[in-house]
């Protein structure tokens, strides 16, 4: 079993995430190919990341993750490999992978610059085909991590996701936005689990927990511990981003008392 | 051989569908997985069903159909595995499968209740997830069907999309669109072929059938004998959904005479 | 080992790609299935045209490519196996594979005419389903190339890519937009390597090659080899296609002189 994920910008009105997969199934036939996100806004490093980070450790171990959301492209940035957790990690050395590393501390960094992992031929603006998919591909295949490349031990980051918590309080902020509008912020579940929680989200007030998105009215808010691990806002068969003004980087509070 | 098809409406900008992905491929690791649609309508009922029943008998039997519109999660609603035809269904008790069981009138639905089909962590907001993709993994690795749960005998349905036939008259609808602008009824082809016919379709009447979407004029409407097994009218080179104002519920009669 | 890639202009919302997969997958259940595009624009000949000419070399010798742009279904129009530069194609003949043969003069093409080949119930709408996903699923199978039907000595081709190349100018266009906004032109990599350049197309004049998107400001126009092995014109952090006007056709005029 060998399985890849993909995670690109490309969109899908082009030919290059499936030729990535041409390249990596001429290096390893029997790959399984998992696409995970390709209609990310061109260059969304974020959304990239928390994707990444909510979706790795639902697939086994040994599983590779390649994603390319790479801007900088043809400039001297680096490609990585990263093993985290038993999974594996290959993508430009941006940012991308800083949300899964926040969840698994304990990992190992590597550059991508041994030749023998590259395609012979080399483009100016296509590097997920030309070293990224050989690199995973390779990788699924059993090559050994430590011949990757030199140890990259300072590796971009982006700025974390935690939220500030004090004892009755946490402030946080809406970092994704789902297809059916609901808003992810970065508060944990677990920090409102088995509390008495009133949380508030721009011109919104929001008593309590709800246990399904139907336990309100059609067009009204709840709150509710979302399927990736953060507290979620959505709207009963509605969209919690229309009105009133909730969006990416809203900033969400939340009073914790004792139940 | 175990392929697996996914049907849901969550879109493609997020990882809701790669996670599902994850979580079968780690209990069946050799399970082909297809994507049928996930582009559907938020809450996309109808069309989901009337995809299913459309695409289902064109895959080998055993194949299972996991299929996620499920407005109701969290509330009480059940979730069944349904045997039909030696085609196995998995999905939330909302009328999902509806058109298929009109199709196939002969099967089994059990609630989807053991708990060892599920995984260890339950959300409250993503079951296709937690309960539905696993079982439909454990499934195409033959758990016994009837160790799923109890049997399901009263399966929510929608209402039938058989249109009112009459020996010189059909009364029907136009029940789908699909991405070139072409209507699909609810008239089964069989009750047009070989005869003569006069289509009444909002303000446009057609006089017999096209053997082709070409065999008329660019811009001009025509019906055929569709794909899916349901007359289809079209507009040569063009969309039938621009006007004259023809839409999904349209009602269409059908006039037939011996040709 | 056997790759069958899918380029059609189906889109996504439906089920028609799903059920082409389910075909492939009932005569061949071994079958690796790569998704090359959909998102085509409807009937978009020349762009998949494109696509499949930019992506084939990419997968292994022997992948067999399945390209349904159809709107001539249902007419006498044939449909064509071609085996070039041992890939296999498989497709209406109507020019889809004009540019691969460009690009690979020495060919075999076939009509697909054996009725083996085809589903025991044919629609007039559907020839993808009905005919050209099973001979692909049975070519993929090994089904002897002779076979499949006459020698086709007059196949259908669109008008050569090739731009007007003379010592010291090329005149070519855009040919292909892809998702980032960057126009790729027919003028090939290697006419402009090695050599002092002047690129004008439409109101912009750019002098000389950028070795990466972000060698310019953001906002400013570049040139740069492309990954397809055509000339791009594209602009840093922001999309080409916006003003100054350039858009697919858009003349685009090289002078060359010696570096």
């Amino acid at each position: 079993m060998s399985i890849i994920t993909l995670t690109t910008d490309f969109g899908q009105k082009d030919h290059f995430v499936g030729v990535m997969k041409g390249v990596i199934l001429g290096i390893n036939p029997a790959a399984t190919l998992v696409d995970l996100v390709h209609d990310l806004p061109p260059q969304g490093l974020t959304q990239a990341a928390f994707i990444l980070m909510s979706a790795f450790s639902f697939f086994p171990k040994g599983t590779v993750h390649l994603a390319v959301v790479d801007p900088g492209v043809g400039t001297k940035r680096h490609m990585v490999v990263i093993e985290a957790g038993n999974h594996y990690f290959v993508g430009p050395d941006n940012g991308l992978f800083s949300y899964v590393l926040d969840k698994v501390p304990l990992f190992e960094a590597r550059y991508i610059e041994n030749p023998s992992l590259a395609l012979p031929q080399i483009s100016r603006t296509f590097h997920g085909r030309d070293y990224m998919a050989p690199a995973a591909a390779h990788l699924s295949l059993g090559f050994a991590f430590d011949e990757v490349g030199p140890l990259a031990n300072d590796l971009t980051r982006l700025k974390t996701l935690r939220p500030e918590i004090k004892p009755n309080l946490i402030r946080g902020e809406v970092i994704y936005i789902d297809r059916f509008g609901n808003l992810i912020t970065n508060i944990p579940n677990e920090e409102c689990e088995g509390w008495e929680v009133i949380i508030s989200a721009g011109p919104l007030t929001l008593h309590g927990l709800a246990r399904s998105y139907s336990e309100v009215g059609p067009g009204k808010h709840l709150a509710v511990t979302g399927s990736s691990g953060f507290l979620e806002i959505a709207r009963s068969m509605d969209s919690a981003e229309n009105p009133p003004d909730l969006t990416l980087g809203t900033p969400v509070q939340i009073k914790k008392s004792k139940q």
